[in-house]
């Protein structure tokens, strides 16, 4: 550090040369929000000088015209699940280094689910040394609802205290449990007690929050809390005025522009909101991008440049206290993303530490893997299982009242009361069209059967699609015609450690191996995009349409209204209650 | 804390009452900027509730009508150095409060120089538990300028290392030595790094410091760097825009407010610029105020308030990392400004830890000491002193070329060569019209004999004055017409355990004890500074305008160009040697 210090002062006072200088750029200046022309100056890791163009003659070791570019800190990511991309840390950044993203926050809540400190450690030793740069925050929710569900560990305010010790770990991630926090009860309380006596962010989940109950979640999780779930410009401005910073996202699952220009445009000063992808799949990562993305839609949606790439840079580093990130001047770390096109957010070149890492759009080098991908098989099944295990079995003979899972509106499933022939203990198969059955299996070592569900308006012909990525306790997921199908998907993925498989006629007909973990692949992220492209087009084969199935990672989500499906059973979310698959 | 949360949620969401609530008060809100009716409900130390006003029924303990006034965060005093207001914490925190500054930064320096370690940990136990939150900085200089001075003590990085581990302090002081830090040589360079590594800010000291030299200092000292002694916009906003805080400073020594203006009116983000008093006597304390005056005034010169307020609130506090201070939100701290005008920036009540301190500009209960105060002697001056001490030795008689310093302009002291009679090995008194003898003592048990240099246009016409106030080694400074003078203004301090003193015909007439390191009054503000008001009115016996001898305070400064003496003699300050008496 000295040494970088000494020698970055020596440059800047002209007495030796720069490392790398980049003459005549348009700096993107977060600090003040301007841009002019400016020389910049790196020396080992750090900026050592960053002046307006011309001002000084400059020798270094290499020099850069900058011309016809704009300059601007590398983009800062304020909450991501890296596992949602299903690729490796080094794998990841390999994709999203190129697209301006050189830091970012991590939250490892889906391999928490799964392998627990152990995931979380893993992620931090896969991403130790990157050329991206990788925290992580603590998951506070494993698992997500407890006992209606069962996950593959366990985070108290214990285990969570001793990760916040570990290096890089920066924060308490989203605290899904926003009804216990403002109630202040439940794990997720003492929690973020520990997160607030370690003085880290207190990073939020507080979709449709409001009011008073907005009140109550910030005297609980104040004054460093954040959000990134708001879906309307009130309920954000209601937010960053109680001093919350709302980050701006960018996921495969939602688009908000219209709402988060709206929001920035209103208020004077923007400083608390920030930018965030949370979730992006590895074929949208190839598609749309990462943060530079979202960054060119709020632009081109009417958002001043400046303030998007505060919001994508300075203000996260901000609200996070990652001093030295976020910014392009001297004594600042040399992140920084070189662009052709500022409103586009074209990036052309980006260096981060100081070092080229990509030139004119193409990796430098490969991003070797820090540690081996953990490949061990983590499906835990149950003992013995076999076709008879997804068989529903029931009380009855003749036509029965079936409580079924209508799968509609994905976001809000409802109870559905159908009749279904019985047989011999047990429904009756063939399922009538647009009636399937549905399974979770524990795969945590639970011991327990698969739990059964029929479901409505999901319209899979025949076969069986099955994926070990289920939010958030990852158990297996398998809808399907037949217990068969069912049956054959489960041992598919049981024997290769997880992923995803659509099966049909007793044969595995479309794949996605996710060994580690049974969330992530060691593939690059181009690979594992061909094979979620190859599943989806098998997808009309069973009747479904070409496109992955979305179903597959929400059926088990016990934080999404109204009936869900975990390993212990069929759930009404808002009473918590488990309920029959006989129909009162 | 987890019950303050508690009750807090619960207040919240309307399940029981706050302890005190604000209703329809005008809040600034400097998250965003934007000022509306809000009502303020509290629980414990902090905010739990702040919402447009009438959005919900609030039921409290306490009810204050807000109508008519604003609410904005308590003050944050980015850099200030108590010990200019020559009282203790608990004393200074009576007059700041009602002025409605409710943090400060302290930079103990003064006393640091006299008492070492000692005097910062005794700053810190004075105030510990007061209604004032008070934060140490930890001194980077002292002495100032090694080898030219002797300071009571030395600070090296190991000190500083061991002080940074102490509780409620956040950063390393203004680093003076900006040559030393920009060249990275000399004690200063391992301090910042030691700093850098604790992760706290560098408070900066970069007057006249642009272009080349500057990056070199904050490719040094960033990324936290700040400084508060820029003298134009330009180089302000080249400050800023290098990520730099730049603190606007109202202190009794100089005031910038055109340059403020412009500055803070040329950039579109200002967040990187905040607010300071840095040095404020004790009758202009009383006189003009503190924060709340320099506010008012860039506020007249045409600064949009909130801004000012930013400035003076959030902007600090998110330099230093002081989570949960400066803003006004549900979780946050409850330190709040009731204003009558907000322009005018009248304060009315204040509430600090959610408790009313203030109400209606009167303390609500004094402050008490949280330590008795240090009064041990400090005045550790040679020994066997006498009138012969303070006489000039001088070889030859008759007229001899002496070389004076010529203090026209204080903060450009030069040399000027004198004709004076000289008899007996010594230089002949009385001194001719305007010319006077100067001689600074070291106190700090040096043994080394008075330090002594003639000095010209300084219109004492008799006796002396003297103070063991004296930046920054705070060694005993007198100026008067003869030895005898000085002898006696010496002795007067010496038993009283230090101040400022005026002597004439052989008797004090006037002084200011400050017995606490030679530096503060255990006495309240208002006594202090009517003791100063006296002194002032005495000057005038003595030929002085009748005003504060600020000469007394930077005759021994040796960081101010050209000619200064030391207790070591008279040095010019850019060679850094020493000059003799007896001119060539």
């Amino acid at each position: 550090m000295t040494r970088t210090r000494k020698d970055a002062a020596a440059s800047a006072r002209g007495d030796q040369p720069f490392d790398l200088a980049i003459l005549n750029v348009q700096l993107v200046n977060v600090f003040t929000a301007e841009i002019y022309p400016a020389d910049i100056g790196i020396v080992g890791d750090r900026f050592a000088y960053v002046e307006r163009a011309g001002a000084n003659p400059l020798q270094a070791k290499r020099v850069m015209d900058g011309s016809g570019m704009w300059a601007a800190p590398g983009f800062v990511d304020g909450h991501v699940h890296n596992e949602s991309s299903m690729c490796t840390p080094a794998r990841y950044a390999e994709i999203i280094l190129p697209l301006g993203t050189t830091t970012v926050c991590t939250d490892p809540h889906e391999i928490g689910n799964v392998l627990g400190m152990r995931g979380v450690r893993y992620m931090l030793d896969a991403s130790q040394g990157l050329p991206l740069r990788y925290y992580v925050t603590v998951p506070s929710c494993v698992p997500a609802v407890p006992n209606i569900e069962t996950a593959g560990a366990t985070f108290t305010h214990r285990e969570v205290a001793e990760m916040l010790q570990w290096e890089r770990v920066i924060a308490i991630a989203e605290a899904m449990d926003f009804v216990g926090l403002a109630n202040q009860v439940g794990n997720i309380t003492p929690i973020v007690e520990v997160g607030q006596q370690a003085n880290v962010p207190i990073e939020g989940h507080a979709p449709f929050v409001t009011g008073r109950f907005l009140q109550a979640y910030l005297a609980a999780a104040g004054p460093r809390a954040s959000d990134h779930e708001s879906l309307s410009a009130d309920n954000m401005l209601e937010k960053v005025r109680m001093g919350m910073m709302v980050y701006a996202r960018v996921s495969s699952f939602l688009d908000v522009t219209p709402e988060l220009v709206r929001a920035v445009n209103s208020t004077p000063d923007t400083r608390m909101f920030g930018f965030c992808t949370d979730d992006i799949h590895p074929n949208q990562l190839l598609q749309f991008g990462h943060l530079n993305f979202g960054m060119r839609r709020l632009i081109e949606a009417g958002l001043d440049p400046i303030k998007v790439y505060q919001m994508a840079t300075l203000n996260v580093a901000q609200h996070y206290g990652l001093y030295g990130l976020g910014g392009v001047a001297p004594g600042w770390l040399a992140d920084l993303v070189l662009l052709d096109d500022l409103s586009g957010v074209i990036v052309r070149h980006v260096i981060t530490g100081g070092a080229l890492r990509v030139e004119d759009g193409r990796l430098f080098e490969p991003v070797p893997e820090p540690v081996p991908p953990l490949l061990e098989n983590t499906m835990r099944l149950p003992a013995g299982m076999s076709m008879e295990s997804f068989t529903p079995k029931i009380e009855g003979t003749g036509m029965v009242r079936v409580n079924a899972i209508n799968l509609a509106n994905l976001i809000d499933t409802r109870l559905e009361v159908i009749e279904l022939a019985a047989r011999d203990g047990s429904i009756s198969f063939p399922l009538p069209e647009g009636v399937a059955l549905a399974a979770v299996v524990g795969r945590h070592g639970q011991g327990r059967p698969p739990s059964l569900a029929l479901v409505t308006n999901f319209p899979i012909q025949s076969g069986a699609i099955a994926s070990t990525v289920s939010h958030d306790s990852h158990n297996l997921v398998i809808i399907g015609k037949s217990p068969a199908d069912l049956f054959t998907a489960a041992q598919a993925l049981q024997q290769g450690g997880g992923g995803l498989a659509a099966v049909k006629d007793g044969k595995v007909i479309g794949s996605v191996p996710l060994p580690i973990a049974g969330l992530l692949s060691p593939l690059s992220v181009p690979e594992i995009a061909q094979q979620v492209d190859s599943f989806d087009a098998v997808m009309p084969q069973l009747g479904l349409p070409p496109m992955f199935p979305i179903t597959l990672l929400a059926l088990a989500l016990p934080v999404i209204p109204t009936i869900r499906l975990t390993d212990i059973g069929m759930v009404d979310i808002f009473t918590q209650q488990f309920v029959p698959m006989l129909a009162a």
